[in-house]
């Protein structure tokens, strides 16, 4: 049974885990980071050892988690000492392949956003597990449904697809929120005035279970009112939207059919 | 004071307002369809007598509200009989000049989605006033008032620009879900996996009062994750899903400079 823990990372995600797990009993034995004073800001608060040296990584545990960026996971499994733990990576996009010079490894992806002050109750956010072996992926399981309500098994093909699915939803509404930003204050307009139509919106799809988002879809481009269309074309003073408003209403239209 | 009105049209947002102003004891006189049975059964809920032809209008109400497609909205206005009432329209994206063949006229906008079967709470959802006339704005005024606890005055415009913001905020947030949708159920995926991430994403910036939405941008595109992206890219089997992902990505990117 998964008791002891170390975390490679200092960042949103390492430090969100990192409180949740210390919180459910599990001992975070030490917390890695490039920077000596973020390993310690986390491990000072729950009683962990802070290490700036990955080759001074206690070996001896029952779980190694490592939450660093994609682009600098092969550097850090470069660097780790041989280890029984199970090691597992919390990317959305990265094989788990690149674990396999451990004995015992996995992914463990928790799909949400994160940000260090703002903390997140685990309870609902979706876990995503990914393991060869059968005892691994057991432990994990038990430690995972110690923090959540929504655990998963997952293979790497369906995470990313998971990951990229979010990139729409998550990544590029929010830039969708910019746009409107945009829009609007170059008419001194406040933003909130938008608030309860997106909040409206949002509601919509949380609340629809059985229905395709594409079902509930209003506006001018799903009625094909080409008159609103090209009024709003024509209004829009910036290349960039301009080109996303007809690519996405003209994505709108096809959906229809 | 208004206390009479009619009201031509019997879809999503002439049934919400009918059923919220007969609530705050307005008389609701008329309501005409094209079609006579969807005018009687709103008609119906409110005490109000149905009505086909817009000949029959009674022009002797305080006020009368045009809530028609905005293709339809220049033929109703054409077959009206004169009439002292004030006479609004509740579109978006239609000038108000539009009704200048009546003594006294504007535009009230509830600037909100609605659906004929989900009540809303008018409370607070904003209302859009444009008037020229100064004691047809103080009626209006005491009108919007009773029902919403957000009145503004602004002019075409803004109005303009207020729809053309939302239809990036919600219309193409909408299609994001539905291509992400489309993502996750090619791979055999629940799209109720992503609802916690599309809840605290859109809670974010429900709460974000002083920021733009892009300091709280996320994903491969604002850290410049070219592996993640071009991944991404050649994953995405919709030629359409791909430009879309490729503009967006751009947009991002330049957004951060």
């Amino acid at each position: 049974m998964i008791k002891t823990i170390n975390i490679i990372g200092s960042g949103n995600l390492a430090t969100q885990l990192a409180l949740t797990l210390h919180k459910h009993n599990f001992t975070i034995k030490q917390i890695y980071s490039r920077n000596k004073i973020n390993a310690e800001i986390l491990a000072e608060k729950i009683n962990a050892k802070a290490t700036d040296s990955l080759t001074k990584l206690y070996p001896n545990v029952d779980l190694i988690i490592i939450s660093v960026t994609d682009n600098a996971l092969q550097d850090v499994i470069n660097k780790m000492p041989n280890t029984n733990a199970i090691v597992v990576h919390t990317s959305g996009s990265v094989n788990m392949n690149i674990l396999n010079r451990f004995e015992n490894y996995g992914v463990f992806y928790p799909f949400q956003t994160f940000s260090k002050q703002h903390n997140v109750d685990f309870n609902s956010i979706p876990i995503l597990l990914e393991t060869k072996n059968p005892n691994v992926n057991t432990e994990l399981l038990k430690l995972s449904k110690t923090i959540s309500n929504n655990v998963t098994n997952c293979n790497s093909e369906q995470r990313g697809a998971i990951h990229l699915a979010a990139v729409f939803a998550c990544n590029f509404t929010n830039y969708m929120y910019s746009v409107a930003h945009d829009l609007l204050t170059s008419k001194n307009i406040d933003f909130n005035i938008l608030k309860p139509l997106i909040k409206e919106t949002t509601s919509k799809i949380l609340t629809n279970n059985s229905n395709h988002p594409k079902e509930i879809q209003t506006g001018p481009a799903v009625r094909e009112d080409y008159k609103i269309i090209n009024k709003h074309i024509n209004s829009l003073e910036d290349n960039n939207y301009k080109n996303i408003y007809k690519l996405l209403t003209e994505g709108i239209i096809k959906m229809k059919k």
